[in-house]
């Protein structure tokens, strides 16, 4: 029985080198992640996906709040009269806004966009908060869901629907604002890899590819396993483009009415898209144990023999104390077999097995998500050893995806290695700085500008596109 | 300047007894707990009121998880066809629903109602994950927010959108779903009362008051201030009447296939105005330590002179590692007269005031928030002093709450002392069970049914409205 149900679980997954779009879909369901609805593009995230986005928010906001940031909730409508006072903002915007026309009985005289995003409405309010220098910086950020109608849709990658953070702040100079989106660029990059164990290149975006409003968007980008690109995080400096037409304006300290200077920056549930892409493999999804509803899943073995399911219990509650997050799967409809399964198919970083001879051994047989390694440990250190396995779990989790990030990312000089490279990996090449190259690398092999490095060391002379005096160095990958 | 500040703030708030409607205003506002937006009947949480939100969302998911419940998220969105599957639910619902009717640039073939309560939805998805007994009961709760076209709104009491959770289960019995029903009223009446300090009367929903679709509806009701009623979070138990229409069925263990059993229950931002309602006094707001955001301010006074501000940072900083909530005042540009009234209009259940005398006798004058009364603590004792105070100030909060509610509930045989009685209290009562009488003392009084005790022990034989044989005990009152 054992065998059949490895072979079940097995078969329902396709192999990433086979389809790996089809393989992602595959371990969303079978994982149990989420599930399609009735709403077009609109997920229902279930409790073991939306564990793991508990736990996201939960480090993040930490995160937030000793940056000095404070949680806020702003109406999830906003009338069409605000949208439209950012040119660039509404043209970028409206073409995805879901319209509520009609409230109750009556039909409404003004339109109310379901928020896209939300710098029209926190400006709307910073322009009634800020009189003075001393009531700046607000350093605001919300946790919601927000509607974009997108036409193709995938599991958490993009959805209508889909739940994030927004961060809004405002700045009396803007040499505050470029500090705050440096600094939360650096909160999401080190969040991205020390605890999603995804590494990420960090840097800014073209003028092509910046948010529709801001003044220069900086982003951390991630490489899925199919040498793709995940853009994970984007962080914007606004300048005074929001606060002019809206009027957020201060009383200096030198007696002069100011413009206040505006950042905003966003994640969302697209990282559990990137966990899973990243870190996933044929037997399902591999969690970095920061983020899993489960770090450690004890599956007594022989449970009917005396004295097994006691013992596994008691260890599952020793480890609980010790402020772990623990399943013991004591089910008697399945087999051991299925359950080793199906706990790897869920990406539970460590299983341990309990049987009459391991507790006669006063051991526990411990299995790695990561490695696979088997190797028995004596009850009496389990506490101590199964913290350390998880630590080193979290660290092989990002070294694996770093040397894979890594080995895919190649200098190109040439439009035909930039092809070749962006199929399968990032390429770093040199840009002349026009839209016309990105355009045209778009068009010809389907590859957008990622971001570019902070490190702008030239590689090279000219552009890998029209053979023009470089000015940029820069990342080209495909992107989700 | 002190005094002048004093007199500032004091002048702002309307007296509760000349005028409760605008004390309650005035207050939410000075308290800065949430300001006006834009957009009809909706309002920004500002950080002072969120924080609140956010420690009430922590114990209370807590709880919800001690309980065995799990978090989701579902699609804010759910099509008109689903909300029309169950009459009285749409019937309910369909006049306060805002509707989107465009996506993007192209009409909708059907209208999408942006979620007014998850059942239909929710039933939807059961329908697709319930197959057989071993799938229940599922026990699933989401936090977000939901959209009520309301006519008129009051700032936490009543807006369009609020922020709240929802919990809905599946159970394979009529017995289960009850148990669940009650269990969860039971932890919304504890939370009420040993979390909020909000005394609560829990009781079934008569009729005409029950939700609509419920089979039987369930609530806690508060006493604020003015002697009204605040119905302050709802259990239902919906029996089979959505699992009916929207087929969720299982396979039960004898093999036959059956329609599950199903509840909701939810709570709201209402919980703010509840103690708000519930503690504030005329100097504002009076908040219980376990859901203020801030539990003890620290005010240095005299801060220019040496040692005073550092001294105060220290106790600061001690009882923050203690793992309490502490603001250091260390404003510069306001007097110690103006902190002290600021943080008794946010309800700061401690303050501590440290001046040049205090720190030479090793010593911080410690005033409580619910009583005014100032007592000098020990520095070396500091942390074990705040604690127990602010434990007793819980308990003081709580018990004056209660002898209010107490003592302005009364029983009532006439319909004369019943009008007395709903002008200012709750008024216990006999009913024969018919609607027609609750439709008179509405029409008359404008007081409604609350809810029907669970110790029904008769006070009288006759219904106080119609004087034919009552068959209930029920509590009537005016409410929000």
């Amino acid at each position: 029985m054992a065998k059949k149900s490895q072979q079940e679980f097995v078969q329902h997954i396709t192999p990433r080198d086979e389809d790996f779009s089809q393989w992602y879909t595959d371990v969303v369901r079978l994982a149990d992640l989420m599930d399609y609805t009735p709403v077009r593009g609109c997920m229902a995230i279930k409790p073991y996906g939306y564990g793991i986005w508990e736990l996201i928010q939960k480090e993040m906001d930490a995160a937030f709040k000793r940056t000095g940031h404070q949680n806020v909730s702003m109406p999830m409508l906003i009338p069409e009269s605000l949208l439209l006072k950012e040119a660039d903002h509404v043209e970028g915007f409206a073409p995805e806004v879901a319209w509520v026309t009609q409230g109750g009985t009556e039909p409404l005289t003004e339109r109310l966009a379901i928020r896209p995003t939300s710098e029209t409405i926190f400006c709307t309010m910073y322009a009634k908060w800020v009189q003075s220098w001393r009531d700046l910086p607000l350093l605001y950020n919300q946790w919601c869901s927000v509607m974009r109608w997108e036409k193709t849709t995938r599991p958490f990658l993009r959805t209508s629907e889909f739940l994030w953070q927004e961060g809004h702040t405002v700045h009396a100079t803007a040499e505050e604002a470029q500090e705050e989106t440096m600094r939360m660029l650096e909160v999401y990059r080190d969040f991205c890899e020390n605890v999603l164990a995804v590494p990420v290149y960090c840097g800014q975006k073209s003028e092509k590819e910046k948010f529709a409003g801001a003044q220069a968007t900086y982003s951390v980008e991630a490489m899925m396993q199919d040498g793709k690109a995940l853009q994970s995080g984007t962080s914007h400096n606004f300048g005074t483009n929001f606060t002019e037409p809206f009027e957020v304006k201060f009383l200096d300290k030198d007696g002069a009415q100011k413009y206040a200077y505006e950042t905003s920056w966003g994640t969302s549930t697209r990282f559990i898209g990137a966990l899973i892409m990243t870190h996933g493999d044929e037997r399902g999804l591999k969690l970095p144990p920061k983020v899993a509803p489960v770090q450690v899943v004890v599956v007594p073995v022989a449970a009917h023999k005396e004295g097994v399911l006691e013992g596994a219990k008691a260890v599952a509650d020793r480890l609980t104390e010790a402020g772990l997050r623990v399943k013991l799967d004591d089910r008697d409809n399945v087999t051991p077999g299925w359950k080793f399964n199906e706990w790897e198919l869920k990406g539970v970083p460590l299983r341990l097995e309990i049987g009459p001879r391991d507790l006669e051994n006063r051991q526990a047989m411990c299995v790695r998500r990561d490695t696979f390694e088997k190797t028995p440990v004596p009850l009496d250190e389990i506490v101590e050893s199964v913290k350390a396995t998880l630590c080193a779990i979290q660290k092989n989790l990002y070294e694996i995806a770093r040397a894979f990030r890594d080995a895919r990312t190649k200098d190109v000089f040439t439009m035909e290695e930039l092809e070749e490279q962006v199929n399968g990996g990032y390429a770093r090449a040199m840009w002349c700085g026009e839209r016309a190259c990105e355009d045209e690398i778009k068009e010809r092999f389907g590859a957008t500008s990622r971001n570019m490095p902070f490190d702008q060391t030239p590689i090279a002379e000219t552009c890998v596109c029209c053979s023009k005096p470089a000015k940029k160095l820069i990342y080209f990958a495909k992107a989700y």
